[in-house]
């Protein structure tokens, strides 16, 4: 007789505790690793005392569950997702479900959920969040796929999952790879997240000239206000750890950053959309630049910046002013997360709850914070809001911290400290604000040096240039008036 | 008796005008086309009183060339090349030469040269830039593949490209796709150039409300010096021209610019090099930007910006400022292209010729400048040289151009007006300058949440914290001293 609730394959720190976390919630799990000592070691140790229990084949795991199978991979994304799958396929019967809760890339969570349900059976691909220290005691999950699937697995995952304001960090995300989709432009924002703290402590450091407990008080008073999050109340934390020697040991850290990875795959999703999700781009690049430190410093040596200047303004203004800064940015960054969502919703046909996202990222993960509860109510109050800063919430914290984001790019610029995602932010904020832009000088060029046509300005249609048609101009006097469709520029 | 020296199969624009530029440089052209009536027309038409010779078969064609053939494709890339390639090899024989001068992505030049490797024959796949008009009167021809056909090729391709300050504007690139591979660096830097004339024209325009004449006079004076370019030239006689209501026609374009394509190849390529090419991927997203005409629109009218202040400083004196702005920006964007070709070149075991390629560029193509022509000097006087930044001329250019360029950035910022290549690159110029950046910050927060570990930073040494070794500190005090190689944030 089958009494397993859900199976696991994959016992290293993640696995294991996802499992401890689920048998705490009252489930029946059943443990299975490839090397199987590892599954009596887990037994043994960390599971003695639960209702965890083993299997020794993929045979044993299937034959231990009660139907519909429910069997959560968390193995290496890749080869390793496929192989296992195809061990499973056979012990399987229709309507059992496979899910992946790896860090998969979403073609291929695509993928295997079409081939699965060929077979009659049903595949998630959920995000994880919230590392080891989640998995144990309630990360925030995003799972996708097989939409026939939820309904067998909400109980588990919504109890397993972290709880935020009364409610699980669980939602169905949409069909096919939406999860692991929705996971990847949450490591996005992540990394967003994290360029944007390093620029503020950059500033309040070199600029301002602050020590890191002076900085780590700042934090700690951000923390309570807009930016009450996760990620300030550890940067915090961090600033104020000492060495033995008594010196910060941040001041100890090589100030190099890998960057393989998700943030890279949201940056390229980004560019294949067309969506200008700028921020996260910056920060990818800014991992990039920190990775090149020999050639940085040789660069330090011969390139010159601005004469250093003492700060002359209101030091406790400008502190404030840095938080509007880091504020609005960050808003920017999840305008642009969720424009890039909402146009890979439309090319994939799915129906993403915005809402639902949000609520999910409010606990459990890295980037879970206060302002994650104002984007839920934003969606919320507007399932169909075109973007968050048509939002009134979002729209009057914006207007609300525009000078003081001037001001203190205006000061980082002159000081000659980079701000790439703050000013990016900026950028794309004075951009979105303008009924014209100079791209109408861009198309101008493509057309006069390579007959790419363009198309008229509303309100200025007359008999040569007609609304709804392709215009091309005699820019020179010389040449024809051809159209050039295939021109390689 | 075969008497062709090169066969040209594809007769659009490109390929007619590159065949009469061939034909004029003393070449026997053979022109092919798949609708065979198109041959007909060309040799009655454009090609008439010529030496050009017609095939209306791929057997014909390949009869009528010397040994070994020699034949451009000038057709869509894609499987159009395939599909001429897969043709061509039964009339082929060992030695005979395939060029590819389409806009092929990279990877599927490298493909091809190894497959026609295996058949005994050579694939050059040659970047082509200059629009139709390059190729009657003289393109850049960027050409890279199997090494040993650039001896057969070289005199017609050096004869047939643009010539600038004495030298001709081709020369051979590097094995397998290096070809293509430079041909979209230079596309990427196209629109980055593009982007940088943009923002200028928009700070003119919005920021000191200069009139379009005014704007075309200041391109004008600034194609007198260091800007001195193809696109700063036809900028200014964009700006001149006038719609036949005396209206300049720029003002009635639309400000929607396309970006599918080289310039997101060049940025996708950039984020998997893991190289900060942050400027050309502002440029493909400025572009996304502007595509979102309608919402920009709705934008515009519920998000507030700065009050609008006259400009109080001198006018004469901040154009000046925004020319060294522009100036300084682009030399940011060619050093990261450059950076870009260097990493690719490691990876892809290529042997570029950065001068060579520097060279390329100073004629026939869009980007022609006199700034080419110090690159060029650049790495001829030192051809291992890291960085362009680290050169004299432009250490020195970058060094005299800074203060003014800090100076329109912070009053860009603060007039609302987007500038979102120029912020770019003075954020990596201050990075890049940067002997320590808050990377470190990065790491230890990655630390923090997830076990990833640091290194040492040079100098800060002790038995705890041990050059080469990676790092992990239990900053709570709580959990273990476990790293999580597999964690998945």
């Amino acid at each position: 007789m089958a009494t397993g609730d859900i199976g696991l394959i994959g016992l290293a720190v993640m696995g294991q505790n996802l499992i401890l976390n689920m048998n705490d919630k009252g489930f029946n799990v059943v443990a299975y690793n490839r090397t199987t000592s590892k599954v009596d070691d887990f037994l043994a140790n960390e599971a003695k005392g639960t209702n965890v229990q083993g299997a020794h084949s993929i045979e044993e795991l299937c034959s231990k569950l009660k139907r519909p199978r429910k069997i959560i991979l968390l193995v290496k994304a890749g080869a390793a997702v496929d192989s296992f799958i195809d061990q499973l396929v056979p012990f399987l019967e229709k309507g059992d479900i496979i899910i992946d809760g790896g860090n998969s890339h979403y073609p291929d969570s695509n993928r295997r959920w079409k081939s699965l349900e060929e077979k009659g059976l049903y595949f998630v691909g959920s995000g994880v969040s919230g590392g080891e220290e989640g998995a144990r005691h309630g990360p925030s999950l995003m799972p996708g796929g097989a939409p026939e699937a939820w309904a067998a697995i909400k109980e588990i995952f919504q109890k397993t999952s972290a709880q935020a304001y009364g409610e699980p960090c669980c939602d169905w995300v949409g069909e096919g790879g939406a999860g692991h989709y929705v996971k990847m432009v949450h490591n996005g924002i992540e990394y967003g997240d994290m360029q944007l703290i390093a620029e503020a402590y950059d500033i309040l450091k070199r600029g301002l000239g602050c020590s890191e407990d002076e900085i780590a008080e700042i934090f700690l008073k951000w923390n309570t206000g807009v930016l009450d999050s996760f990620l300030i109340e550890i940067t915090a934390n961090i600033l104020k750890k000492k060495d033995d020697d008594g010196e910060p040991v941040l001041n100890k850290i090589l100030d190099q950053a890998g960057q393989k990875g998700t943030g890279k795959w949201t940056a390229i999703a980004a560019l294949d959309a067309g969506t200008p999700v700028t921020l996260i781009g910056e920060a990818v690049f800014a991992r990039c630049l920190s990775s090149i430190k020999e050639e940085r410093v040789r660069a330090s040596q011969v390139i010159p910046g601005p004469q250093k200047e003492a700060f002359r303004g209101d030091k406790a203004l400008f502190i404030d002013d840095l938080e509007q800064a880091l504020y609005a940015s960050k808003i920017i960054s999840y305008t642009q997360g969720f424009m890039l969502m909402r146009e890979t919703a439309k090319e994939q046909n799915w129906n993403l709850n915005y809402g639902g996202i949000a609520s999910m990222w409010r606990g459990g993960c890295i980037i879970k914070s206060v302002f994650l509860k104002d984007i839920t109510s934003a969606y919320t109050n507007n399932p169909k809001l075109e973007s968050l800063l048509f939002d009134d919430f979002f729209n009057q914290a914006i207007a609300k911290a525009q000078p003081g984001w001037r001001r203190v790019l205006a000061q980082a610029v002159l000081w000659g400290i980079p701000t790439p995602a703050f000013s990016t932010a900026l950028s794309f904020l004075d951009g979105y604000r303008s009924e014209i832009l100079p791209a109408n000088l861009l198309q101008a060029q493509r057309d006069y040096f390579g007959a790419h046509t363009f198309r008229v300005l509303p309100g200025k249609e007359n008999e040569r240039f007609q609304s709804g048609k392709d215009i091309h101009v005699n820019w020179t006097g010389r040449g024809g008036n051809v159209s050039a469709s295939t021109y390689a520029a």
